[in-house]
């Protein structure tokens, strides 16, 4: 028989050439670890059989380690990648996630907050399709609360959102860098906070560069390609030679109705999008560079106030902003 | 002072125009009720104050009214349906959905099923990404599994997956119906599960319909716009008159590739996809007839059964299958 000694992390940095603090953030599913890395390490570990020595976490009285996630988008995109986030920062095997999706409906919700009442919560991350502020449930709740994406209305709470003025100002100069100088903005719903931010921070940025912003307003309709199509039908002939869209499904509409009346992307007309939704700026002709509102990060830093307010930290209220960052592909 | 009486749901009831059974499944969250009807019915029920009324179910000993659910997609199209299903069965206020996104990580997954059991959930609900067979996780359980989308490769496992032959089949029948008489496959890569039932499910049914599967078998590609569109140069000139594709994403290709060689969709050519993601087949021009795969039957079918076996029922294992349906657009 063969005696096995026990297996280390530095093993399975030995393994795979990695750090030994890389190995650990993999296991512990923290940091930003590139997909090819955790891979590797994940497998090396499960060879070596690392896996069946990791231990729970040792566990606290009063403590559930359950966190509950209160989230009314029906759809997933946008909650998706916060979910993601907030994984990475609770990690596999300490913190677990109660989901519940309200469906924008207030009765579901109550139930769902009860719900999670009921499971004893250490806490409850509130998140939701759009970044217009909604109502806060802190009142109705004896553990601490993170608003995620959707901003609480009420400033004592703690909000975390993607910087959306800042996406669109690095927008708008990446269009300005590619020498565009009448520039169009099409957005979505006006009544949307996400339309009048990115139109807000865009003029400015337009103003700012010297350049022209193409019919002096933003042209507002739907987070549709239809209505994209529909906008872009109105710019040609107008000189315009550089579209901010507020979606990158604005952005995809704008494109093919430049390409059916032979106006080129990027040779005489640069579009940039938001997102970074690869389901569309892949699929465009030519692809879509987008501004990446790094919700996967909005989630790692709710997950991680929320975390530090359990243990006790008193945090000041208001909305957070993490940074968003722009993808360039063949449409600038 | 005013004196208020109990407000029943009967007052609900007269206060929207439905029955008293259908404000019953609104407040419960089952049964399928129209969006709009829904929607009325919680705001009159909000608005007549019901909603402090409702009780949060008898707690039974041992029973923790937890249960885990155990992915492995990070994309969540897929997974979010089913979620959305499970919710539907499991009732706002009853059960609580414990998530965990594996992302395909077999040590996370052990982390996972680890941190599940020391919550003390009441059973497991297995989901991925596609429904390619997934490895067994019942003997690492004191608690029931069900296997939806991805089945489990052990027929004593009880699986619940969309019957992708019967939506294949539904997809011929209906460009047979159109007329339509020499009809080509695509697909995404042969070794997914998927392709492989959708293109022998639609070759078959083609045979029996005296038709002619253009090209003797179909194309295997990938799961994207431009394999579609790719695949599409292929038939110009073929005669084809019917194109069954295996995602909308491939249909969308095909049907931009059509309009930029003159080939009339559906005037001269039918084009079906299958998921119905209306992302994508409301975008395109035409709209795509596709196949709704009911994700989210399949999620209340795999929680209805859950539910069942944790109750103590005994189910046989192996595949149970929900029916597929068919949603007619212009591109046919």
């Amino acid at each position: 028989m063969v005696m096995r000694r026990e297996v280390t992390l530095a093993d399975v940095a030995e393994r795979t050439g990695v750090s030994v603090g890389t190995v650990s953030k993999v296991l512990n599913g923290r940091g930003q670890i590139a997909e090819g890395t955790r891979q590797r390490v994940a497998a090396a570990a499960a060879e070596l059989g690392l896996n069946a020595r990791i231990k729970a976490p040792a566990s606290h009285p009063g403590r559930s380690y359950l966190i509950g996630v209160l989230s009314t988008d029906e759809y997933g995109r946008f909650t998706i990648p916060i979910l993601t986030g907030a994984e990475d920062t609770f990690g596999p095997g300490e913190m677990s996630m109660l989901l519940a999706e309200s469906r924008g409906d207030a009765i579901r919700e109550q139930h769902y907050i009860t719900t999670f009442l009921n499971q004893r919560v250490d806490g409850i991350v509130v998140t939701g399709r759009s970044s217009d502020p909604r109502g806060s449930i802190s009142d109705l709740l004896r553990v601490p609360a993170v608003y995620a994406l959707s901003p609480s209305n009420d400033t004592r709470d703690v909000s975390v959102v993607p910087d959306d003025e800042g996406g669109a100002v690095r927008a708008i100069d990446h269009l300005i860098g590619t020498g565009r100088r009448s520039i169009a903005v099409i957005a979505g719903a006006r009544r949307h906070t996400a339309a009048a931010h990115r139109v807000d921070a865009a003029r400015r940025a337009i103003v700012a560069a010297g350049a022209t912003l193409s019919g002096g307003d933003a042209l507002y309709g739907e987070w549709s390609e239809r209505w994209g199509y529909e906008a872009a039908t109105r710019l040609l002939g107008t000189g315009v030679d550089g579209v901010f869209c507020a979606s990158d499904q604005i952005a995809r509409g704008v494109i093919d109705c430049f390409r059916d009346n032979g106006v080129g992307v990027p040779s005489e007309v640069g579009v940039v999008g938001v997102d970074n939704w690869r389901v569309i700026t892949d699929a465009a002709r030519p692809s879509i560079t987008s501004v990446d509102l790094n919700l996967r990060e909005v989630g790692r830093k709710a997950a991680d106030l929320l975390t530090r307010m359990i243990q006790g930290e008193s945090l000041s209220g208001g909305i957070r902003t993490v940074d968003c960052f722009l993808v360039p592909r063949q449409s600038t």
